[in-house]
């Protein structure tokens, strides 16, 4: 498969159109394409071209569309991974990873054990960072979606937003010995939603405060009797949701 | 829960024995704990003790098994992993992460795309580096079994032996693409086997003439249609069939 580069721009076949800059380096000094190299370019939002680079400066990549290819086939069902935020590069693991995945949307949350603030957070940027970890997430995968990474809330926040709404199923992943209805996943339907939220805690876990509070609006689900690593813990419970609905 | 530690002479409650060396400096000097300390051991057969500390020496800890507790449930599925041994320290990571997960035992094969040999492996003492990592994992994920890592086999090896066996069902993890009959994974029977072999590929997959020489002897299963890390797919694969078959 040739190298595939992001253009939110990219609109239809026979146009030409410039490359993002961090994609024309990626292009250039990363991969060293030319003039008259095939690619493939996505717009994140499920179209895909095959493409030639028709010229190519300094951090200055122009590339034709010359027809619109099939894309790779999104999940049916769409999750939000709710994911407390981790430490250091970890998050940026687990957002990798749930694009891999295919999931549809990524919300990071904020927990009384979270060592982050929603201010920290701002002021790291940290939120365009994942966003460009996603699209060279979709980049690997084959993805021609990149699925949006939303603004860090608190886990109140959220938890007030899934009550609210009627649409998805909530699931929050909890470890066997959580207080609380805890059911397996065997208890779910296997009927697949429409849309499911999966919320993931982070190292510390959640607190009992939390279980309680999300129990009125979340199914409380259990992933066998072994403790997780936290930075584990989405691909896991995505995998396990995925097959448990039939998309495998 | 106490730090736990793996003994295996550890075997019936009232006995006082000696911690292995490792385990002994990890009690020790990453931990700091020291006499009449509370902490658990595990033989790494599915039995697991509260214990104490009784007399701490320069690398030489005693503790006494008070009795007996109840281990975490294995899995009722005995899951092989057979992961085509991987490049660095990534295959330290599936290994870590498959104990985690709870597979039964660990096949490291090397394929025609692997990039190591099987003297190699054998010269770096790669199996026993994947043995404490076994050991390692299992104390952190609380499992009171140390799933055995066998010598590394080449693939060939692997699938005669597979071929020769009734009782396991062995599954071969391929890319949507691959030639041969490929299956989603909901053609699998929901009735879990006793024994599965999964079968996961290196860094470059797969290559024709290994598909095609697994295709009378596996299942060759594809999970959705994405590309996922080399890395990634045993966590995967694990979920997913744990999944299909009741586990969670």
């Amino acid at each position: 498969m040739n190298a595939r580069f992001h253009a939110p721009d990219a609109r239809s076949a026979g146009e030409e159109i410039a490359l993002p800059g961090e994609e024309a380096r990626h292009l250039t000094r990363v991969l060293r394409l030319g003039v008259g190299d095939a690619v493939r370019v996505f717009d994140g939002r499920g179209h895909e071209f095959a493409a030639s680079v028709t010229s190519v400066a300094r951090d200055a990549v122009r590339v034709r569309l010359e027809e619109a290819c099939p894309a790779a086939r999104e999940a049916t069902v769409a999750i939000t991974l709710a994911q407390a935020v981790l430490k250091g590069d970890r998050m940026d693991d687990v957002v990798r990873d749930a694009v891999m995945m295919g999931v549809a949307a990524i919300q990071p949350i904020v927990t009384t054990r979270t060592e982050v603030s929603i201010a920290a957070l701002a002021r790291g940027r940290r939120r365009e960072r994942w966003e460009r970890v996603a699209i060279a997430s979709a980049k690997q995968c084959g993805r021609a979606v990149v699925p949006p990474v939303h603004e860090p809330v608190t886990f109140d926040a959220l938890v007030s937003r899934l009550a609210a709404t009627e649409a998805v199923v909530p699931i929050m992943l909890v470890e066997p010995s959580a207080g609380g209805e805890v059911v397996s996943l065997s208890a779910l339907s296997p009927t697949p939603p429409t849309a499911a939220t999966a919320l993931v805690g982070p190292e510390g876990g959640w607190t009992e405060e939390e279980i309680a509070a999300a129990a009125p609006v979340c199914r409380l689900v259990s992933l066998g009797g072994r403790t997780l690593r936290a930075d584990a813990m989405a691909l896991v419970a995505i995998a396990a949701l995925f097959s448990r609905w039939g998309e495998y």
